[in-house]
C-alpha cells in the first residue's frame, strides 16, 4: 500500500483552494465530494454543454476529471510549499458515459519524492447505480512553489 | 506513410457536422481550422473559464483537444456509415499553455480496418509564435453507425 | 466487477499451449504460476542475462511480462477459436526491480466483444516480500483465429 | 524543434558503455546502429528465441527496444554525471513484426531539466523495405549518478 501520510495537515483546505481558483472547474460545474489522504472524488452533473454528438458526456470532460482527480489525489500528500503538475496520463474509455452525473475517484498508487503515480476511475451515475466508464494511469510531479494540486 | 484516402468524398462536411453537434465544443469555443484527409486542426482562444490556477489553459482543455483532434483525423478517413470512438489516448504535457489560443493538430499514423492509430500535437500561440505544449498518441475505433467523428 | 466468465472451459490448457509456443518466454525463463478466469500470474527468476546496467531486472523484461500478463488474462476469457493481440499498453516504472525474481499479475478490467481492457502489476521478490515495481494499463483485441493468448 | 545540444561531448562512448553493460541487450542480440544528439537507432536480427506464437518478433522485444531507444536518445543529451531512468512509456502495436530484423529509432521530443519526453518508432525489415510495426511515447528522468542512459 502507498504511503498516504500528508505532509500538510491542512491538505483539504489547500486542495479546495487550488480547485476553487481553476476557472475550468467552474465552467464544467465540478464539485469536490471527498478529500482524504491520497484520495479524492469529484462529481459533475450532466448538462447539454458537456455532451458529445450522441448526447453522452464528452470524452474531454471525462479526461479532465481523470487528470484533475489524479492531481488532487497527489496534492493531498505534498508539503504546503509545493505544487503538483501533471506530467502525463493515459486514459481508457470503457463504456458510454450516459447518466445524470459522472464521478471521478483518484488515488495515489506510489508517492515519491519528485514523482507520484496515480490512478483514477470514472463512473457514470444512472438510476442509482455506478458504471465504470473510464480508467486512467497518470504521472504527477511536485515542484517548489506556493499553492498546489 | 499512412493511407490517407478518405472512404467518403464528403468527409469534410461530415466531420464538421459531427463537430457542430458536440455541446462541449461550443462550451470551449473550439473552431475547426483545417480538415484534410487524415489530418485536422482545431483552435480555441483563451478565456478565464478555461484556465487553471496559474492562469494558463487548463490541462483538461488540452486533453479534450488532443482527443478530439485524433478523433477528427480518424473521422476524415472512414466511410459515411461508420462512426469513430476513442478507445484510449496518452497525453504528455510539455510546457505551460499560456498564450492567446491553443491549436491542436491531429494526424492519422496508421489507418486500419477497425482501429486507427493517431497522434496529436498541441501548441500555444503567443506573440505570433507557436510553442509545443503537449503531445498525444491515441487509438481510435470505427464502428457501424450513422454520423461520425 | 468485470465479467469473468470464460467462453472456453479449457481456457487454462489453451493459454498454457500458446504460452509454450512463444520462444521469447523460454529465453526469459518465464513460468505461469496462476491461471484463473480473467487473471493470470507469471514469474521469472533473476539471471545476469536479464539485467540492466545497475544489475536490476531490465525494464524490457518487466514490460514483456506486463504485456504478456495482460494478454494472458484476456486470453482466459475468449472463445477457443479467437486469438488475442495487444493493441497498446502503458507502463509506469515505480521502483528498481532488484530481487531474486519478478512476478507479474494481470487482470481483466473490462471484457468487451472486440476489445478487452486489462491491468497488470509487477512485483519484485526479495527476502520473502513483494515490492510493486511497475504497473500497466493495456488494450487487448480479440480476432477470429485458431490458438490464442 | 527540441534542443539537441549534448551536455557531454563524449556522449557516444558513454551511451555505448552503458548499453554494453546491459545483460539483456546481449541476450536479445541488439546492436547500436546510430548515435546522434537526441537520436539513436538500434537493431536486432530475428531468432526463434525472440518470437511469439505466430513466429513474429515477440511484443516484449519490441517494447524493450522502444524503451531502450527512448532511454538512449535521452542519454545522448545529459551531463556525464547524470543517469537516465524510464518513468513510463506507452506503446502502440501497428503491424505484425515479421521480418529478418527490427530497428528502433528513438528521438527526443523535448529535453527538460529533470524530465525528457521521447518518442520511438519500431520498424521491421523485410525484403529490403521497412514497415512501421510500433510507435511509442515515453517520459524519461535524469538523476545525479555516474554512468548513464
Amino acid at each position: 500500500m502507498p504511503d498516504l501520510k500528508p505532509a500538510d495537515p491542512d491538505f483539504e483546505q489547500r486542495v479546495r483552494r487550488v480547485f476553487a481558483t481553476q476557472g475550468f472547474m467552474r465552467t464544467l460545474g465540478v464539485e469536490l465530494v471527498e478529500i482524504l489522504p491520497g484520495r479524492i472524488a469529484m462529481r459533475v452533473p450532466y448538462s447539454d454543454g458537456l455532451n458529445q454528438h450522441h448526447g453522452y458526456f464528452h470524452g474531454g470532460v471525462i479526461g479532465t476529471l481523470a487528470d484533475n482527480a489524479c492531481g488532487g489525489a497527489a496534492g493531498t500528500l505534498v508539503a504546503p510549499d509545493r505544487l503538483v503538475l501533471t506530467v502525463e496520463y493515459k486514459l481508457n474509455f470503457i463504456a458510454p458515459a450516459d447518466g445524470a452525473a459522472i464521478v471521478a475517484r483518484g488515488r495515489v498508487v506510489k508517492s515519491g519524492r519528485t514523482l507520484t503515480i496515480c490512478a483514477a476511475d470514472i463512473f457514470s451515475e444512472k438510476d442509482g447505480a455506478e458504471t465504470l466508464v473510464a480508467t486512467a494511469l497518470a504521472t504527477m510531479m511536485s515542484l517548489p512553489g506556493p499553492g498546489a494540486s
